[in-house]
């Protein structure tokens, strides 16, 4: 493990998933992790499990990561600012705006303040799940402020992998109801259509609807914080959604009538523009042609099949398993280059596998 | 490959992905299939890619499958059932309660026709991408009718290997409303409000928002029939989805207000019931852990990891791949029964794989 880019001592405050996993990351590289949380079971299981040491007489940390829910940052950005009177103060929670307003009307000193936010896949599980990887090649947001302690920040981001996104506090909150709040409350919304639908209706349901609803499964308490804390942003988008689904509406509503068919197929449209403005893999917007491949229900089968692309010498971009009610095998929808599609599909059907189908 | 269950000749009318991987699926298995299309070039196609024959004197299908697109479909089928007076008539539209009715008015021989709708992964393509196995474990909705008809169509239900479900063409186009065309709306609706979104705000995407989007790239010409000629209940559907819409835009538009947070939470909740009334692998809605396991992009690493998955003996009972922007390694995550969670994350933590993280 590389040495710490992060210079001094290190303070996280909250020792739930993200401080732990901070502080997981830092203590492997060599880094003094001073760890504290209001509640001490927490913060002695995180020691327990090496994510860093309790405070100490003598504390000087040059950072202090702020790693709370989203509901107390503000207040405890401003104590920690206040108590350690030369330290860079950063915090990790998911809006922004709002906490630099709290800490502007509190007379805190904003300057030494960079509000940040790592992008990583899992808001949940506390310091037993907490893991030194889960911001690599994650997008981690750094808010305005002092060039200096903002450098702070950029080497704290590099220590963990994760990859640097500059942007105002403003910027950031309006990206992140964009694309992943907004779709917090339309899947979610979604999903409450199921609650109370009869069996036999959600018993015909496919990936289709597992797709769209997979985050409707997300935690209530934290994001009645997070949609509470970046309302403003989410309601001027989800107004727009809402004329466009009055639009569609209208549509239904007569689709004989003069320009619905129209108005549905340029909606339709319009949702094909943006699904291709999402960045894949390697952040580009590539296309791949898929081929769907039966695979048998047992251990070992997809590994042969993956073991046999990498003979044909075939770079899979992308693999996405499929399970069918009451069949006794997947299917393995496996992502390629254009290119090599063809001859892939030939070798493995060569080796005995079923394509059950091919998609550009 | 076992003999058909179908008796007699079956005729195919409409040589697209649907008829031609039917009519593959019962020339393999000893049937005789005539296959129609109203282009010859797509039918000569079929029949070059052994789907069928075409037509010829003397021919007496005791089965018609109509395989063509929904706004025709009505015609298609009152034409074969006044061309061939004694065979049952199906068809495969995605809509039955629209053609049903258009049939009656048309004074056709409804008691000799009998709905149905498989419920096939891939609507697009045409003879080329055609293939006997799209069927397999897929739910096929059958309609009300004379039993012995029904039994017809059971009949082939089982040579395709797919799952056969009774529904009245009522109850079919409620549900498909709800697990397909609202899901294809909503997700269409999201994915137009990145059309014009700044590329920064988009680079943040993440598999959320993959997820909630991906089925926003189907094709628009083919869906603006389905949602046309299912407007009824979709529009059902959308009214309260609209509904719940405007009350969480009133909670977020004053979220300090007495009684909006915890608007706001039910939502969150109501969309979790949502998700749990999903039926998952071979339809049960099991609970499952998810390992997410770091893994280098070359070719050849998600093979062993699999392998030795296999080796841990350890059945996956799902496998989903992430990519994240500026990394050279994806996110494998893998889903298995909680019981083995813990030792599978130890196995592969020995064999040296970096686990990124895990979640009940």
């Amino acid at each position: 493990m590389a040495r710490s880019r992060v210079a001094g001592q290190v303070r996280i405050v909250g020792t739930g998933l993200l401080g732990a996993s901070i502080g997981h990351a830092l203590t492997a590289r060599g880094v003094d992790v001073i760890l504290h949380d209001t509640s001490r079971s927490n913060l002695q299981l995180a020691i327990d499990y090496g994510a860093g040491r309790a405070a100490a007489e003598g504390d000087d940390p040059a950072l202090v990561i702020v790693a709370v829910p989203p509901d107390v940052t503000a207040d405890v950005v401003a104590a920690e600012l206040e108590a350690w009177p030369a330290a860079t103060v950063t915090d990790v929670a998911s809006v922004k705006s709002g906490i630099l307003h709290e800490l502007e009307a509190a007379g805190a000193d904003v300057a030494r303040y960079i509000g940040s936010h790592p992008l990583a896949g899992r808001e949940r599980g506390g310091a037993i799940s907490a893991r030194a990887d889960i911001f690599m090649g994650r997008p981690w947001v750094i808010g305005d402020g002092d060039e200096v302690r903002r450098s702070q920040i950029e080497d704290l981001v590099i220590d963990l992998g994760a990859v640097s996104v500059d942007m105002s506090a403003g910027e950031h909150d309006a990206s992140v109801a964009l694309v992943s709040h907004v779709p917090q409350v339309v899947s979610t919304l979604l999903a409450r259509r199921l609650a109370g639908a009869p069996e036999q209706a959600v018993g015909l349901a496919g990936q289709g609807l597992r797709d769209t609803t997979r985050i409707a499964s997300s935690n209530p308490e934290l994001w009645v914080q997070i949609l509470a804390a970046n309302a403003t942003p989410i309601v001027e988008i989800l107004r727009a959604y809402r004329g466009d689904l009055d639009a569609v509406l209208a549509a239904l509503e007569a689709p004989d009538a003069p320009g619905a068919r129209r108005a549905i197929a340029e909606m339709l449209a319009g949702g094909n523009a943006g699904v291709a403005r999402i960045p894949g893999k390697h952040g580009q917007s590539k296309h791949f042609s898929q081929l769907v491949i039966m695979v048998d229900d047992r251990p070992g089968e997809l590994a042969r099949l993956l073991t046999e692309i990498g003979e044909a010498n075939v770079n899979m971009e992308d693999l996405r398993l499929e399970h069918s009610p009451g069949a006794q095998f997947g299917l393995a929808e496996i992502s390629v280059l254009p290119e090599v599609e063809e001859r892939l599909a030939a070798e493995l059907e060569a080796r005995g596998w079923k394509i059950a189908g091919a998609q550009e």
